[in-house]
């Protein structure tokens, strides 16, 4: 009887905040392999386990559903990342744990996130979520990068250090994109690619000067 | 009478190449004041002074109008940046021209090619047009890093080219969308701004080493 009751667990005794992850789960799932418009209300609760009009009741439209779950997705990639850059380190270790946290997570998620992440892009209401996602995850990046200066005693404009995290947020976007259209390439290996470009600059590339992950890490 | 034929002139007597020209201005304007969904084929054709059936029977639905017209942009800028960037210059100053003669570009086309090119963004069959914009522009770049390392007889894997062509034009594509949203910068001081991320690096960066162009440019 024991085994019985675990195996269906009792639909009413769970707490709202798990049953709501459930059905984000659901629906990042359904998502992704069906696309938005595709995607139906009925498909999302049927895996979920969850009435239909529950899932409404819980997250609304499947236009909100969606949102959440870009919103689910992105706070769990920042806190992947902030949790990985720990401000302590040097600011080179800070910026290669911060990338290799970034590219592991789209590496392992190139079935949710990167597919949820390019439908988002492509519809006018979701890149609107995606742009206030991109402005918080350039905001972090500045903020590494001031801390960094100001450990070392100097400081830049605010303006300067946008510009700088904007152009370090494109690149780790685009390279998010390629890393995600080939699956054979290795996550901690694009990362050490972008700390090549983004700590050393092309100039000490094309010298031959590489940058490595440090030996114990 | 030479001055009355000359202001009006014969619109039967203009070659197609020109007159192709005239709707596509026309259809830029209208786009990227209206949106695409917004634009009428009409108010197209009366901004080129054509009938509508003529701009239908010359470059097609308005689809395929949009699209002739990000063809034309896009290619307006890649021939700029090209002509800048000549394969004689040292590869800094190279770089140093080519991103000048980019920003320069989105500059310069704040309220035609930085519009459509976010319209295009935003909607699934423009977005592939724009990507292969994108893979063409990520060749020409990482063919630019390519020659420049030959010229220090080295050689990397074409992979890894591609992932730097990857970075830069995403720290680019970021940078120009920063530059359309703050109509205050100046095209040649972002340029200078991405020289310091994508040449120097953040490490030389963080240390105070700035890079600045060169005084004679």
């Amino acid at each position: 009887m024991l085994a019985r009751v675990s195996s269906t667990p009792s639909f009413k005794r769970l707490p709202r905040a798990v049953r709501e992850q459930q059905m984000l789960d659901a629906a990042v799932k359904v998502f992704s392999r069906r696309g938005f418009h595709a995607a139906s209300m009925d498909e999302i609760a049927e895996d979920a386990g969850i009435s239909k009009p529950m899932v409404y009741a819980y997250l609304g439209t499947k236009e909100e559903l969606f949102i959440a779950c870009l919103h689910r997705e992105a706070a769990r990639m920042m806190l992947t990342i902030a949790g990985a850059a720990d401000p302590d380190l040097p600011a080179d270790q800070r910026l290669w744990r911060g990338l290799r946290a970034f590219f592991g997570f789209v590496g392992a998620h190139r079935d949710g996130w990167a597919v949820l992440y390019r439908q988002a892009r492509g519809s006018p209401p979701f890149a609107t979520e995606l742009a206030a996602m991109r402005a918080r995850l350039v905001e972090v990046v500045a903020g590494m990068f001031d801390h960094a200066l100001r450990a070392r005693g100097r400081e830049i404009a605010a303006t300067e250090l946008e510009v700088v995290a904007y152009a370090l947020v494109g690149a780790g976007e685009s390279l998010a994109d390629w890393l995600a259209d080939h699956p054979e390439a290795e996550p901690e290996r694009t990362a050490t690619r972008m700390m090549n470009v983004a700590w050393l600059g092309a100039a000490q590339l094309l010298d031959g000067v590489t940058w490595r992950p440090p030996a114990d890490d």
